[in-house]
């Protein structure tokens, strides 16, 4: 056991260094080119008036972005410095019960989560408060606390970029060693999975922590600083229209929102107790029930939190009902977020209708069983669609109707109330997280009982915590992508208050009527569409190449089949982890290139035609789009691929003729279909939305 | 071979009778709603000027809706008639020399795709200029000639209403009777494609006629409705504007260029003569060379015969230069058809890197062959989107510079000559439909020789016709892209100036920064990928019938294999008509409810919080991102099936292990996904986002 935990350590983290290597170099690049544009950019009359210059602005946006960067790059190592420690005791704790089990693999995933939650609240309460000090925030003749937030951009903008690359690279990775091995060892010579005969096994085991540890750490800590950081900015601005005498209650709103997160989380990460008497052979408790009643602990601790959160920093003499609007949005992301989470469910777990027909229809042959899936996949984006309309609809109107008004006497609340129900959304993110990276280290550990040939019922145990693992993984990306919807929203509206600020004129609409307003949506829509090409098709390569290594092994070493030759395990290892950082160099750079070739164009084209802010709008359109193409884009391949994989495992209960069936055999061409799906191009989408938004807003000057 | 065709035709008119029986019933049902809405809608304020009563504006459109359904309906009965009885005269010429079945084919196709752009031009020139006496326009105190074009929406909504149904329930027939006649015969019992021994057999011809032709027919019969009567609408606006004293030339210009199509695309067709010599065994000339140099002779012509039409009818005092403008938007057009056909065959011949490509990963298995084909297709919306913005943007700026001005002073051509260029793209589509018609007769023809057993030689011939029509095809499907997407932009200013003239204020922006609006773009999205879910799905199902009966079958007369016993055809024909026309209801109603239903409740809750366009900008969002995502989606669909498609047939020449090998079968289900893709859910996407244009269009009452 401890020597296959050390070759999957030594892979991690050699995987690790090189990716955050490369990343880093990127980084410190992309440092430089922002640097030189924010030298050479106008500066705002908020600037003018404030005294800072454009040297220190610029300054202050660079080392914002590395330390997002760093920060984020700090969160993904902890996921996978724990995980890749946490699967060996889990696995030996499988030989005692599955209680304690569950217990050690939940509290290790609750670590990494909390970290993550952690780092994000601490990394900009740390900018927030130097840049308060440096910059002497609020005394005569420097600028004004609502102005702050719009600095911290930069942070965002860092952990979105090391976040897509973490995300490219660790999904790439994962998945091609997964489909690589599958393609071979299951399919081809008929080995289970994670069987140690398998030359990619330990490649396919390191995935999981590099891939879906990692890599959805950096997701989640990108998602919950852009929403704070968005909703800091949309605080602010709306505290100076409303002339709210002490504005910070509402800039510093979303980081208290957040610190309670930890609290509660904790609490409901601490609920799941190992009951000693587990050892008398109790009947297994279905973990996927322990795992929700501390979900409903932590829900319901948060809904109080966030009220007196409200209360305590949303109340003004100005509108003494505004708080309780508010909270009322809070509930509502709150509630988004929960019926998220069951539709997810509904729509991958082999308990409900959708899979059992997907299963069913994998009996008539591989190409009904895509086709079948496909459709699910495409028709399962329909419900999260209507239940995000009506939340941002409701908090929408919920903070219109606050009472909040500007000078003129209009209601100014509700994009703020928009923001508070991302934040309600958000406030269980801890405890969701901690779902998430459970499922991971109880695969791991899965892998490490199987390749270490312990009992059929140790084995079993790992089984159940791994299924439980992949319906949490499932319904953490519907979270991820919900809170990504919302947030993106918020990040749109920062974007036209920033163009509007620099350009020294109202932004107040996107005009679709504009022909190259429309040409920048359609742009933004394919964005979406050759990104998740690319992203497919680098996973489809690479594992082509292990294809090829396994292979080649069993070939030139026919004993392994027979244990006698034990196989070259490094080699995998190696293959896999040069070509995924080959790989998501490709996807990464579109990514980031596109919007800022597209804003750049049509600023030029706009400047020979007479339209000063076309290039922004153009972008703000390309934003949009891309917004909304990349949140269907995601479900449809999140869900298909979730439902895929569990149909798979519903007929590997012994349904439809069980394991070895044809009908086993078209479901898991389904499942390897649905890897690069569901946890490399879509988790990226959720990254690519949030970053594109991160990326207009730093890079706004370029367009303008 | 007499017997085998007797059985199609009677199977194919069986199932046009029921289905487009269906249809009426639901057309009748739509124009009593329509007439009831109008009866009740406000009037304009052109309409008051001119006396034209609330009653007979109501009048008038149903009775264009009801002429432009029938007409389609026409269209798409020709189509299915010529289509069932040139099948079996091709496969007899194919007994005497490949030339002389091309010169059948070709010719058959031709007169279909003559009369569908004949019956697009003589019906509205009809409607034209009945309205044209009898509401005696242009005469004083009446209705103003440019005014008119606004009465013929309803003929528009009629083509793209029954369009919508013959191609979802042809598209579901077609692919369901293919993909069950293939998985049990091909996969499982491995016998050859078309053989007679398959029950689903008949069925399957009975689709390409059904399916293919008369819904391609409806296609573009609607394709060319749409776009001439907006064009009509853009001209007869920019010709008010701009105070031109006889705007005839402008209103009257698109029926002009589609009459001269008729010509050229004649000429064009006709060039494609049958060499006598041929018979002296001369060796077969690559057919795709033969109609392509039909499709230069037919660019030429166009290009000399849409210059003189400008040059003609768009030559005004006011701005001398202007024809050659709109000359040149008009060779946009021309060019971006060509393009475009060129990126189609890029990506889905198997001459070219992406086909191989896509070949090679079958070698690794059905899930690499899925990975790969999903990626390319992903991949494949890039360029055509690239191509189609600088059209856009090239057509707009040189209509915009071709100096007409308004009262103003503002140059106005810009939407005018958008319209233009899409005219040019049209202007060979008489041809272009030929080439698509041709397909599935050479199809049919192949099959008709296969079941009557005829000798390899023969076989031979109709393959290689057979796989041109795919190739062309597959182009087909990426011109009506094309022009859809232009097309629809086009409507789409028509819709906003139809709602600004019946609100009686303004209506010149569609601003997504409003979360309504935006919600309206998040709903039109995913209005695109329900509907791609619930196209795909039926077939699916429609498909597992098939599979069920045709295996029963198998079972029940033991003696089919040996050629003892005749399969039932007739069961599997009326299995698969009664499962399709029952699976075209839900994805058609979906598309035809979901905008009215949007528009209403968004109009409701603008009127209670005080905001009275509401409803109106919320569909006018819907609409603009239901087309982006629905070009990138039937790009995707289509471009990935036909490459499957080919990919199949690449390795049928022999490479990769050829036929039976495993790459074949990995093949096969490829070509099965595929199937659904490019035959039922891509082509309805281009029917359904001109149905979305024109239904917003006729249905703006209700919005309001």
């Amino acid at each position: 056991m401890a020597q296959i935990s050390e070759a999957i350590r030594d892979g991690a983290e050699g995987f690790f260094r090189t990716q955050y290597g490369t990343i880093s170099k990127m980084a410190l690049l992309l440092a430089l080119v922002i640097l030189s544009i924010y030298l050479f950019r106008n500066t705002t009359p908020q600037q003018e008036s404030s005294g800072l210059g454009r040297a220190t602005s610029a300054y202050i946006t660079v080392a914002a972005f590395l330390l997002g960067a760093l920060c984020s790059g700090v969160t993904g190592y902890v996921g996978m410095w724990v995980s890749v420690r946490a699967n060996v005791r889990v696995s030996s704790a499988a030989r005692r019960s599955a209680r304690e089990a569950l217990q050690i693999a939940v509290r290790a995933g609750g670590f990494s989560a909390l970290v993550v939650v952690g780092m994000a609240v601490i990394g900009i309460a740390i900018l927030y408060a130097t840049f308060y000090v440096w910059l002497g925030v609020d005394s005569p003749g420097s600028m004004k606390v609502t102005d702050l937030p719009l600095l911290l951009v930069g942070y965002g903008f860092g952990a979105s970029f090391v976040a897509l690359f973490a995300q490219l690279g660790g999904g790439i990775y994962t998945k091609a060693a997964d489909v690589g091995a599958d393609l071979v060892g299951k399919v081809e010579q008929g080995i289970p999975e994670d069987d140690p005969r398998n030359p990619a096994v330990i490649a396919d085991l390191v995935g999981d922590n590099v891939g879906d540890c990692a890599a959805r750490g950096a997701d989640l800590f990108e998602s919950i600083a852009a929403e704070i950081i968005s909703a800091m900015i949309l605080g602010g601005t709306m505290a100076q229209r409303c002339k709210i005498k002490d504005p910070s209650g509402f800039i510093l709103f979303p980081l208290v929102v957040h610190s309670f997160d930890l609290v509660v989380s904790s609490i409901g990460i601490l609920s799941i107790r190992s009951t000693r008497d587990s050892s008398v052979k109790a009947p297994i408790e279905d973990p996927m029930a322990i795992l929700q009643k501390g979900y409903s602990v932590t829900i319901v601790l948060s809904v109080l939190t966030f009220s007196g959160s409200t209360w305590w920093l949303l109340y003004t003499e100005q509108a003494p009902s505004a708080w309780l609007n508010f909270a009322l949005c809070g509930l509502v992301g709150i509630i988004t977020a929960y019926v998220f989470v069951w539709i997810t469910k509904y729509y991958t777990d082999y308990k409900h209708e959708p899979v059992r027909t997907l299963a069913l229809s994998s009996s008539t042959g591989h190409g009904t069983n895509i086709i079948a899936g496909v459709s699910l996949g495409l028709e399962s984006t329909a419900l999260p669609v209507l239940v995000i309309s009506i939340s941002i609809i409701s908090a929408f109107w919920l903070g219109h109707t606050s009472g909040l008004v500007d000078e003129t006497g209009n209601p100014t609340g509700g994009l703020f109330g928009t923001a508070v129900a991302t934040m309600g959304m958000l406030s269980t993110a801890a405890y969701i997280l901690t779902m998430d990276m459970f499922g991971p280290i109880a695969d791991n550990a899965g892998g490490i009982v199987e390749m270490s040939q312990q009992p059929e019922s140790v084995r079993e145990i790992t089984d159940i915590l791994d299924a439980v693992g992949n319906t949490t993984k499932a319904t953490t990306k519907g979270f991820a992508i919900g809170s990504a919807a919302l947030a993106s929203f918020l990040l749109f509206s920062a974007y036209m208050d920033e163009v509007a600020s620099f350009a020294h004129e109202s932004f107040k609409q996107v005009d679709i009527a504009i022909p190259e307003v429309f040409i920048g949506g359609l742009l933004g829509s394919m964005l979406i569409f050759l990104f998740s090409a690319w992203a497919c098709s680098a996973v489809g390569r690479t594992a082509q190449e292990v294809v090829k290594e396994v292979r080649r092994q069993f070939i030139e070493r026919p004993g392994i089949m027979d244990y006698k030759e034990k196989p070259e395990y490094g080699r995998c290892v190696a293959i896999v982890a040069s070509a995924s950082l080959r790989e998501m160099i490709k996807p990464g750079a579109l990514a980031i290139v596109s919007p800022i070739v597209v804003g750049f164009l049509f600023r030029v084209l706009g400047h020979y035609t007479g339209r000063p802010l076309l290039g922004a709008k153009v972008v703000a359109a390309l934003l949009m789009f891309a917004t909304v193409s990349g949140i269907l884009m995601a479900l449809f391949l999140n869900t298909a691929g979730g439902a895929w994989d569990n149909a798979k495992k519903f007929i590997e209960t012994g349904a439809l003729g069980g394991k070895g069936s044809d009908s086993h055999k078209a479901a898991v061409t389904g499942d390897t279909v649905g890897d690069p799906f569901k946890d490399t191009a879509g988790p990226s989408l959720h990254v690519l939305i949030k970053m594109l938004a991160t990326i207009t807003l730093v890079m706004a000057p370029v367009f303008l």
